[in-house]
């Protein structure tokens, strides 16, 4: 079938809306019909051409919702009308990652993913004969994508699938690092490093999470009234201060603070928020994706005196399991998604939503696919 | 009064064994004779002047074990004729980190301490009139030394003080860095770099913990019949192996251990000691004391892959409240030390245990005062 979609053809270049052709899906796979996208930094640094794992042409698009259009034959979890979110990190249930019920990083397809590919090593995407990647196995630029039936999950039919498309990445990904990956507890002193859309859904975790300082930390002002909105308590600009910013904290909080959130990706960054840390027990969690070849570093010193130095993927959220219960803690107003949709356009002006997230005035533009 | 001992006069010379003046002790402070003293290889890092804050001259040693001589006026937990062994992390129970539940990096006496100083800002030792400094709170190389209160751990007076000297750092380290630290479970896949005192005493721990796997990592093949008998379950020499040793242990185990322990202080060995965890859940634990300004480095992505990156000290242990229970494990049989001592030689001899140390040739050497 044909459908429309935003290709990336290649690095650095602007995305192009073209017709693209959708095959059919295999017997575990599912054609989904989106009907909004947002876009992530995540889509933007593939984009770039620093991502070292980015192929092209490829249908980017990671963070989004629609409806099932068709199944494969042996799909058995979703049937077409319904409601669903692309995962980027699937849940097969099966494989010793899902079954180790310590982590959220299921293995079941991810080498094909990895390489753009679906699990037989082809795509369903083509452009003029020739074949377009998938991406992060999703691929919400596409209004129709094909998705293996444990990249997605069945949600709720009343949720506006408007706003919960944000739970696909960078809402999710803030409010489980802090449940999951951290385990922050109530009365907690707090540092998000970076207010984009997951450092806001970092603050909005600690808030649930009852901690009792929430530091904010940005080169952008203009972020703090947002960040103030979501739950943070002190807002610190690094670039007012001549002096490295983990020592500014440490003085702050007397010691340092019990958790940091790395939510940009600069490996300088994350060294500070790990050095932020009380000595003793303070943690770290890296959430930020690094570009291609950087390192983090520090003294070995810091992790022997007591720091603790963490990632997290998805905020260690099983997809499937657990995002039906997240969206209907949403429903129930327990979950603020408003607050991070800054704008809305045409899935055509998908490239104005990149240079909005570039220039740091968007938080979240919501792209609709319309009829 | 006039004490023997070995002092540091300078950087990467060898210890002169001399005699000293050793001052009363102030009221917090206890005056200890050392029966029995070992040489770690922490000693010889100061010793050899790259530690940066070795000062000079100085009264090293930091794992022995005696009997309480005199006490200050407002000492309650130890009296004359008790057997102690020194805390280099000491226990005021009173500190933001004693009561933090969290961590045995007690604060109280940290300042002093660390410039070689009692917490009054002066040294009880002296030669021809000039100060001499103390070390790491316990300077176990004079026959007569004087500890702060909260730096020693009152023990069971029927524990051979010839033995459980040990506690006062290596074995007890490794044992909690296990215990404490990384909270092996039963079943768990793991791996051990380097297998001096340290490293031999997490397998020990591992061993306790029952681990499935216990590999012992080390390019001296002759300390593996010591590794065996702790239990390790298989030796791994990087030496005879072309490819980053992280590589073999992924491969060895299918994906990555769970659980890693760094005993050396080689800060590209903590590096493969991380990547060789498995991803979603394998966890590195840093115990090794790395070389001034060294830093460790890695790619993010292990860490934001699941991989969490930990350090311990004296393995977590509060001396003051566990240490008397591992004194009577080790009574029981359930801790051994005795393989760990594999020479012994009479205090004055002590520059040769340094170079069994630097050798590769002991594990520990107890070091007799005699009478």
């Amino acid at each position: 079938m044909k459908s429309r979609a935003a290709v990336a053809f290649g690095p650095g270049k602007p995305l192009e809306i073209v017709e693209i052709d959708v095959a059919e899906p295999n017997a575990k796979e599912v054609l989904v019909k989106i009907l909004y996208t947002s876009v992530c930094h995540t889509d933007a640094f593939t984009l770039s051409g620093e991502d070292p794992e980015g192929v092209f042409p490829a249908v980017l698009g990671h963070e989004g919702a629609g409806v099932v259009v068709a199944v494969g034959d042996e799909v058995t979890s979703v049937k077409p009308g319904d409601h669903v979110i692309p995962l980027y990190t699937p849940e097969c249930g099966e494989c010793e990652f899902c079954l180790s019920g310590k982590t959220n990083l299921c293995s079941a397809v991810r080498e094909t993913q990895g390489k753009g590919l679906m699990p037989d090593g082809t795509t369903r995407f083509s452009y003029n004969g020739e074949p377009i990647y998938h991406y992060m196995g999703t691929s919400t630029f596409s209004e129709y994508t094909v998705v293996n039936e444990i990249n997605l999950v069945n949600i709720d039919k009343e949720a506006p699938l408007d706003k919960v498309a944000l739970f696909g990445c960078g809402v999710t990904t803030g409010l489980g690092a802090v449940e999951n990956t951290a385990k922050v507890e109530e009365g907690a002193v707090t540092a998000v490093f970076g207010l984009g859309a997951i450092g806001l859904a970092v603050i909005q975790g600690l808030k649930k999470a009852k901690a009792k300082r929430i530091i904010a930390i940005d080169m952008n002002p203009d972020k703090w009234e947002l960040a103030k909105k979501m739950g943070a308590t002190d807002f610190v600009n690094p670039s007012e201060h001549d002096r490295p910013i983990q020592e500014v904290l440490i003085e702050m909080t007397n010691g340092g603070v019990d958790y940091s959130f790395e939510c940009i990706g600069n490996v300088e960054v994350m060294k500070a928020a790990l050095e932020a840390c009380h000595k003793g027990w303070g943690e770290s969690i890296i959430i930020g994706v690094a570009g291609a070849g950087k390192e983090i570093h520090t003294r070995p010193f810091q992790l022997v005196t007591g720091r603790v130095w963490r990632g997290s993927a998805f905020g260690g959220v099983k997809g499937r399991t657990e995002l039906p219960g997240m969206v209907e803690d949403f429903m129930n107003g327990e979950i603020d998604l408003d607050s991070f949709i800054t704008h809305h356009l045409n899935f055509t002006d998908i490239n104005e939503a990149f240079d909005l997230l570039h220039k740091g005035e968007s938080i979240r533009t919501i792209l609709t696919y319309g009829e």
